[in-house]
């Protein structure tokens, strides 16, 4: 039990910082934490419907509206017909969209690069090896816990 | 460069498997993620203002307002003087408020620990040593990129 508790304790707080620094990049594009996490999901998941969103973020259907009316505006995101339902509006990212996603993960690329250049290479390596053995045995647990 | 990639991917999925893990608590509770944010927020900060919950998650101060009336009703929260400015209202974790982080913290540690017994005790130990040098260096080097 100690060593889960210290390693994820660890985890948290190494996340938690880098995803502070890639998230600087949202300041740029004058974006709120609320519509970047519209943008991510959209990014990892593909087209969603709205409703779908809502859910997922846990916030009220209305809320998510006013927060893509921005972002439509600013054209990141667009309308599109579910082509399983044609009655459905879907959220599709555009490209300018998704250009600030992989901005903000080459910034957490760039900012890890930049901290293991105090590490020896030798610790880079086998942390590499390590995390891999670890996330092996996260993906497989996890079919239980979920 | 592509250490840093591989490094950054591995602990982006690592932890997202973990967060989401931790988070199957809220069923329980019956509690949205963007109420557990909130809780989440006030557990690491202390007592805070609406209007700085509202900055810190990106959200319109309506939007809060509608979420925290969930979470006062519900005995997670309460509403007091801030000590500095009599005028304004700081919201506050209860007890109840602050046993749903911790549950959700304890869950995160209890599935690491499930997860590392197919590991090799020497590669645990390994790993708790070479993410405390890494996290050394993340804290580092956040000053000059925040």
């Amino acid at each position: 039990m100690g060593k889960g508790k210290v390693l994820e304790e660890l985890l948290r707080e190494t996340c938690f910082l880098i995803k502070k620094v890639g998230r600087q990049v949202l300041k740029d594009y004058d974006l709120t934490s609320a519509q970047f996490e519209v943008l991510q999901k959209l990014y990892f998941n593909g087209k969603m419907r709205m409703s779908d969103i809502s859910r997922e973020l846990g916030v009220a259907k209305s809320t998510i509206t006013g927060i893509v009316r921005g972002l439509e505006s600013a054209g990141y995101v667009v309308k599109a017909k579910d082509p399983n339902d044609l009655r459905v509006n879907v959220l599709e990212l555009t490209s300018r969209g998704k250009e600030i996603i992989e901005k903000v993960i080459a910034r957490r690329q760039d900012f890890v690069s930049q901290c293991l250049k105090s590490l020896d290479i030798g610790i880079t390596e086998r942390l590499r090896e390590d995390l891999n053995r670890l996330l092996d045995s996260i993906r497989k647990e996890s079919k239980d816990w979920l």
